[in-house]
């Protein structure tokens, strides 16, 4: 636990490196899928001042099992996300404001070019609006369960297209750890930014040809794959 | 005094910090309210140059009562605010450049999202034009009195939306204490940012449903709010 | 002349501190009214290399009178402003990308608000085209007699309009000394910034009132100016 | 050869120095022409690790002659390159934002002002998209075919216009040598994001005067060249 610990503050305190976040918006977890424990990030505490055996440890019911501090106020959307995503290991929530300005214009990033294709095979979708509902309710989990419904509804398998942009508020990312769920959300933002001004370029553009996605997506992921080295 | 004259100085310090700066292009100030002192930063004085002790002291007439240099020259705006909102600890004003796009095209910045409900209960304003005489006349106070007639008129409660864009110039924002107005004046330049983005991706965008701002702006903010640690 | 080689060379070093140049795309020159004489950053020499000493010295006519090394490609520009505008003790020539885009994009920057009023007393133009005749002869030269041109025909005072947008190339700016002639390059690229994204937020929106700008450029400049410490 | 590595190793470095990259998104190489090998970064090594000692060598097929890493996955596009470009001596691949929206929207950039022209004699063309049995087939080789047809179809000379922009994908630049490569790139991201703010502010703009671009570009260029300190 107190490596799960080490790495959901390391890939914390990479979202300031990345500049990801402003102030304190965006917290990483990380899940230790054997005792179904999850360690994400304090609530509310600046990324200067805060320090790896600060993560709080929850259980997937969302409840404190161990740390001292509350636990991110997102931390039901994070569980909700580890219980039906099984092969994920790690979440990211920011307000980046690319990815974000997307979720506030209620709009999908589409393939549009091989940067996305690396990354993600196909549309990274936007929910629809939260109902009344919804919101009054238990929202941080019914956050979870819209994201849920986006990928099951539009037939979107996570561990291709492992990310999301929640309508009207921002982004979350996963992967197959705390890591790479940050990684994902750096690339998230830049094809976001991309997009923007590809649109901005040619109004009309359509999505990359399937071909090319393929050809991208395969070359970095799956059994052939042939970027970087045999590990 | 001395401890507010610190605090002043350390607000003043963060706004390059967070890049909301160019040049001597903003001011920080804070009052004590027992006294009805209110320090702010010197006219003119190059950030990587001030110094704690150069704060000015004036009072609510915005007769300088304490310190060898001039004040801002946007004291009386201040000293306008602190008489009618009578809540808040600190004002800042700046030329961050996105904001300033928002006072210079007129328009107020719309709560599209999360990021906003934050902090904003609803959109922040932009004041109408100002008049001639208003100009001709006593001009950083009219500047004071424009901004309070558009909350008033408007019905905007100054507590919970801390910002407004003076027409054709620039950013106000308060708060509790002047480390908080800059914090309020970080988030206005990163939402009105969001803002152009969003509206480029969707020119028919609405503002973010009345159910979502309440729960965003009340998880924070208030009684029962529940983000952050316990203080 | 040593004090202007050292601050001719202090102001260029502040065009990559202030993110003005990219590679070696800028110079700034300093003139010596007394003796006539025009100190000047030598041709494509590195910021990080660049030394008070290598600084050229040139006269009037634009001939190399002290230094090892060729003065910049665009010193009879220079010289052509400080013969016309008599008033100038510094200029600087930048590709800082917003100002070149409206230079490409054949606009003058417009006063939208107090930023812009602060330094520049109405619009800053961009010339007309230069003909065949002009850049086939003697280039440079021409370059500087269409910025004289511009601010003749259009009766705009190079004292209050310390800038200007070359068609198709890029700003020259000026002023009192080179320190403020890069200072006002500064400001220029902010409010070309600005123009840009308030047009986008208002494509109708028109020039700040005569009165604001009245009252903004004569609070900093002339006899009557308030800004800033009692010098 | 340990001298071209490292000068390939440097250029390399120069990527996340000038903001061209994200992650491992890019890859430099240079090319003894003696002897016809071509030293390469290695695949998907992250920069803040990359030694100069890692940089693979490999023959004019693309065989690793030297070397314990993985070229590039990219190594086949640049061995194209320099077969059919027999005056160059590097070349560089990035994701760099601005120019790949360009290669996003399949826009060429366009001579819009002295700063292209001071590099880039004429429109940096697009390639078209690439077919199914291209990227089907030797897709890395078939990507530097496809910038090959499009130079001899445009009947562009490489030599004077060193960049290209992959349709879909990204930009491929080129030059005497792997740092003059990497100089090109950061022009072209340059010069990319000012076409489209320059679009953004004149939907009109038509490409600069021809003896503009030839008085720029032969001013720093060929026999007759002013521009710098003689060699």
């Amino acid at each position: 636990m107190e490596a799960l610990k080490q790495s959901v503050w390391e890939a914390n305190m990479d979202l300031p490196k990345y500049g990801l976040v402003t102030f304190t918006w965006g917290n990483v977890s990380g899940i230790d899928r054997e005792s179904g424990l999850v360690v994400i990030k304090p609530s509310g505490v600046p990324y200067d001042e805060l320090k790896a055996d600060q993560m709080v440890v929850v259980d997937l019911e969302g409840r404190v099992v161990e740390g001292d501090y509350r636990p991110s106020s997102d931390t039901a959307t994070h569980v909700v996300l580890y219980k039906s995503f099984e092969n994920i290991g790690g979440v990211v929530h920011t307000h980046s404001p690319w990815a974000t300005s997307f979720a506030q214009a209620g709009r999908g990033v589409l393939p549009l070019g091989t940067t996305h294709g690396d990354y993600f095979y196909g549309e990274v979708p936007c929910t629809r609006p939260m109902t009344e509902e919804e919101i009054k309710g238990a929202y941080e989990l019914e956050t979870g369960n819209v994201i849920v419904e986006t990928f099951r509804e539009r037939q979107i398998d996570p561990n291709l297209v492992p990310s999301v942009l929640v309508n009207s508020h921002a982004p979350f990312c996963w992967g197959k750890d705390p890591g790479n769920a940050v990684h994902n959300a750096v690339v998230l933002e830049e094809v976001a930014k991309m997009m923007l001004h590809t649109v901005q370029l040619n109004p009309q553009v359509n999505a990359m040809s399937q071909h090319l996605l393929d050809r991208h997506y395969l070359r970095k992921h799956g059994a052939n794959a042939y970027y970087g080295q045999k590990s």
